[in-house]
């Protein structure tokens, strides 16, 4: 941003630059966590049938509260997860980086604070920035794990409006359990009412069953999804929430009047109508993760336990090197900035192949030793250049 | 909203509606400034045929910069004002409120103020408050003109660091002329250096040039415009900014990433393929919206001059309930406020008669009385109800 100082931007964003990973061209990109799937072809078809059928009422607003989207994204998650989830309980935005957005509109803001347990998805502290709400960087253990004695004091000492529970968390892959999710729940609401966010983008790549029946009882739960991993539509921007009703009102407080556009809307309902056929690439991607987790560990590498699309794996001397290093070899993963580590995208298995071959010489390579961290104090025992 | 009170919305939420308008099904809908002409078929299927291309990469991210949309902008922009513009001086976002609501992120935001002129597209301030942003609501003449005297001296007084000029002014329908925004410029940099945001939302249907050409030379002037008018597409959520190359980069610092989908960007360059045969359509509206003014001054209303697509009318000693007799006649118009008048979008021919046709019926009654404003106080010579 070169204006020669005087434009008025506000002083904080002075010097930033964009957030956003990298968009190279290279033969394996592994980056960003997306869906190697492409959308089957009787799919690609539907939408653009359902897309010519919006776009004939293209001159006309949306429907500003996206009705028949909320009941067959309920009706999703009803069927996925066999908890009832009614339309007036779903929200939904262009991705779920929008739906957190008016959720801090709503319920954070000046004067408010947000509580986050890093390395987590960076956008959370982002959007919190952007909303003038104040950002909390709470603890995790040295294994990425939430300590839930330390998460239970930070948030009793800073009685923050709105808590982050990023499960499987980004970029780690570290799934948080139902017990855990109570007890900061209970912490969260005895300090004052405040909002409980489980950002579950990656929810369907788990071991363990959703988080949402945890919706009973909570009014103040949040559960954050995406249509971008699971339903391989990275392209479409298709976020959503469940909650109760009253957060669904008050979102709609902060919304932009027919934010989300009738051809987002006619693709994402094509795109539910194959929700089948999508789901059976979700399990093919476990089993790949599953594979990429057990490859890397026989490589020598130290690896996060994941529950995600992606895996955590380490622990490098110079993560930024390594990185260097896997895309001069044609593969792009992706440095999120956790010390040593790296974080891959589960691909196609040719990807996946040529991911942990790259990862194969790589390791063998003198200048980029694979160390393993001091499990007691999380420090890497070759501290990273 | 209804959760007992307990749940930790932001207090200045509390007891608020969501803004809209009424989506009611009637048989005619001038409420809120759609283009009433369906886009053309071959469109519809180049809108199809785009999508499915896009379809076919869906599981990717789209392109977070939208290059290729924005060069096919500012095409559309030069091509149509004579002014030269460049893809590194125009930014697309989910409608044009996305964009206004970027510009007041970057350069508004806590401690920090914007000034419009109301009555004004309410939206406005609507964003300032959304964003954090303090409102001023400067003055506007009896006719809904701009003072020039009296706005610029609240602009020396409040030194306001965003200020929107709504050309033509929605919802009166009134044009700004050039040297008006060029003083409002100066005394705005003369204030502070500060962001001039034209709203063009309504451009192409001005009997006036754009007033894009004012951007040379003038680093802090914006330009904002929307496909949801001229183009027909208000269903497709497409705004975009023309500014200085250093306004597009500090607004790509307040973005979130990836916020336009690949949906949008395949059907916003369909639709400017076809630039030529939309914009006949914009010809046909100009027309017919003179013919309303015409029309409706003849049946004895007071008409505000308007270089939009709609048109403000008066002066109803009751402007709620001369809006109901509309509705109970199958004609849907928006009461935006504004003492004594109403704002219809212009139509088909066939619809305009009808709703001229419902006017005159309003007119005779005898609890409908029209009267003219005092043109020296702006006051109705008989108060509204």
């Amino acid at each position: 941003m070169d204006d020669g100082g005087s434009l008025p931007v506000r002083d904080e964003l002075r010097g930033q630059s964009p957030y956003g990973a990298p968009q190279l061209d290279v033969p394996v990109r592994l980056n960003t966590n997306e869906n190697p799937y492409p959308l089957p072809e009787p799919l690609v078809a539907r939408i653009a049938e359902r897309v010519a059928e919006a776009a004939r009422g293209l001159n006309r607003y949306p429907d500003r509260d996206a009705l028949e989207l909320r009941a067959g994204l309920a009706r999703y998650l009803t069927d996925s997860t066999g908890h009832p989830v009614r339309t007036d309980q779903v929200w939904a935005a262009n991705g779920s980086n929008e739906v957190l957005q008016q959720l801090l509109q709503a319920f954070g803001g000046p004067g408010r604070t947000a509580l986050g347990f890093e390395p987590t998805y960076s956008m959370h502290a982002l959007l919190a920035r952007g909303t003038g709400t104040g950002w909390i960087a709470g603890p995790r253990r040295a294994d990425f794990t939430i300590d839930l004695d330390a998460a239970v004091r930070t948030i009793a000492e800073r009685r923050p409006q709105v808590v982050f529970v990023c499960s499987p968390n980004n970029p780690t892959g570290t799934a948080v359990d139902a017990d855990t999710v109570r007890a900061l729940y209970d912490a969260a609401q005895a300090a004052r009412p405040s909002l409980v966010v489980i950002d579950e983008a990656y929810g369907e790549f788990s071991h363990a069953p959703s988080l949402l029946p945890l919706l009973e009882g909570r009014p103040h739960l949040v559960l954050s999804r995406t249509m971008s991993k699971a339903f391989g539509a990275a392209g479409l921007r298709l976020g959503y929430l469940a909650a109760a009703p009253a957060v669904v009102d008050a979102v709609q407080l902060v919304r932009l009047p027919y934010h989300l556009s009738a051809v987002t809307q006619a693709t994402a309902l094509a795109a539910l109508e194959y929700t089948d056929t999508l789901l059976a690439y979700v399990a093919q991607l476990r089993s790949e993760r599953d594979r990429l987790v057990a490859e890397l560990r026989a490589a020598g590498c130290a690896v996060t336990p994941s529950d995600a699309n992606f895996v955590q794996f380490g622990v490098f001397a110079d993560a930024a090197a390594a990185w260097r290093r896997l895309l001069d070899q044609g593969v792009l993963v992706r440095d999120n900035g956790v010390p040593g580590h790296l974080r891959v995208s589960t691909g196609t298995p040719e990807e996946n192949d040529a991911f942990l071959d790259a990862v194969r010489t790589l390791t063998k390579e003198h200048s980029m030793t694979v160390s393993t961290p001091d499990s007691t104090t999380g420090r890497m025992s070759e501290d990273p250049a």
